[in-house]
């Protein structure tokens, strides 16, 4: 991981060059790549959880983790924050999320905090939200902060606590998912959440396309580095490429097939839809708080 | 599953009237397809553990699965039965491998069984052999029962336990276990080791081999049912159709990782030799023995 120190140096030392308008081309020389590693379920992930930090006691560089629950945690998140809520407050149990109803909101004139979030794919007794990103309305959410607890987004959310940074991905924010890895310079944790326990599709998937999207941009530094990149990208590069592929694979997921069987269709598609919003959300564990990357 | 109960009376029909020189062609008609799913990893699995019965309570019918430890286990139980061994016992742990070897044989005559396996890639203290196809020569193993232990493919067999017929399968026997899968007509479950409760690309690349033979067949009737079968087969599709490709993902391998640090290459490579023998192993987990199919 030596090299990778170097890189992140490298690109310190642009970006001040750059602030001075000197504007100079050694990235490619570098000739050292970075890395992009995918956990297809949380439980096999090999990100350390020791806390949020940079580096790790090898002095490794700690990766960037993305969070991946594209039906429905991932996307709705998304949808929340790009319709103007201030905050998603995560949480793992229900109980946990009812307690946090009755904090003292962050500051004296905010809004009552709302409780979204879904167990079996279904609204929860005495919750403001279900987990369908329609439900997520500007009317609703603006500068409300919502508290958030799912099957299994907020458990892949967990997983990833040791990274250096925690952002959410999804098909409806994309592009500036790439933006802002790209932007980031460091190593490339996808984390699948899956549903209940199980592998599906709709993450892999869109693992998948985060890679090929990383790997085939001109002059990419970054490389897969592990099996579980590999058969990401590789399911990706069969089944996602073309949209009629990509439509078959999404409808015949795990996950899809449990919101299709309660009607939910519209969810899935809406899932489906790639770069509807510019932002990507970002989790800081230490306030519990996830917001919309500056 | 009613269409599968269907298939196999269609098959014994068929077995039936042959066997009377009536030849028949409607397999092709029935419309009812075997499913093949995989486990990347046995802690992945769908099996059921419930004891090996052919129906379970539903009347579907239980799969016949095929347990894959690539490097080294499979390979070398290959070997070793095809080199004369009379069977193999697999155990899990060294203690009770070192309780079996101190039990009577299974024929006062029988020759005094061997002890063989690894832990760490190396032989135990103790052990006739170790885990190298190389040690299962004639001259040592004729007629001899082997206890056997090693670190992941004894797990994975374990794991295997509800199927209604449990093979072994390896690169160096794959031209057989097709023939045996494809004769025996029932869904096909194929259960990868893993390294260490790791993914391992050698495992998935047979079990994606497996699918790919299985698939390609003229008028074939198999399917994959799974995602983690999809994502296998995309894999070896992608990286080990074409035989530098298959060297390559073979040799990058986390199995393959931890014997070349030995200096046993010779192992990997003999690993990667396709269709040495033709023989199945079948572990009857009544008896513990794992022979050769008849």
């Amino acid at each position: 991981m030596q090299v990778l120190r170097e890189h992140i140096l490298l690109n310190c030392l642009r970006d001040v060059l750059e602030s001075q308008h000197v504007s100079i081309q050694f990235r490619e020389n570098t000739g050292c790549m970075i890395p992009i590693q995918v956990s297809l379920l949380p439980s096999l992930s090999t990100l350390v959880d020791s806390g949020q930090i940079t580096e790790n006691n090898s002095g490794d560089v700690m990766p960037v983790a993305v969070m991946i629950d594209i039906l429905r945690a991932s996307t709705t998140i998304v949808h929340a924050l790009a319709n103007g809520a201030s905050a998603i407050l995560p949480c793992s149990s229900v109980e946990q999320a009812h307690e946090l109803a009755h904090e003292p909101a962050s500051s004296q004139n905010a809004p009552k905090r709302l409780l979204g979030g879904e167990r079996h794919c279904q609204k929860i007794e005495g919750f403001d939200l279900d987990n369908s990103p329609f439900s997520y309305t500007p009317e609703l959410v603006q500068d409300r902060e919502i508290i958030f607890t799912t099957t299994n987004g907020t458990i892949a959310l967990e997983h990833c606590r040791s990274a250096s940074m925690i952002l959410v991905g999804a098909f409806v924010n994309l592009s500036s998912l790439i933006d802002a890895l790209v932007e980031c310079g460091r190593p490339v944790h996808l984390m699948c959440a899956g549903t209940d326990r199980q592998l599906t599709a709709e993450d892999i998937l869109f693992a998948g396309a985060v890679c090929d999207r990383l790997l085939s941009r001109p002059a990419s530094e970054f490389e897969i580095a592990d099996v579980q990149s590999q058969l990401a990208l590789d399911f990706y590069r069969t089944r996602g490429l073309k949209r009629p592929d990509f439509e078959k694979t999404m409808l015949e997921s795990l996950g899809a097939a449990n919101l299709l069987r309660l009607g939910l269709e519209a969810d899935v598609q809406r899932a489906m839809q790639v770069d509807l919003f510019k932002l990507v959300p970002v989790w800081n564990p230490a306030t519990n708080r996830i917001a919309a990357l500056p």
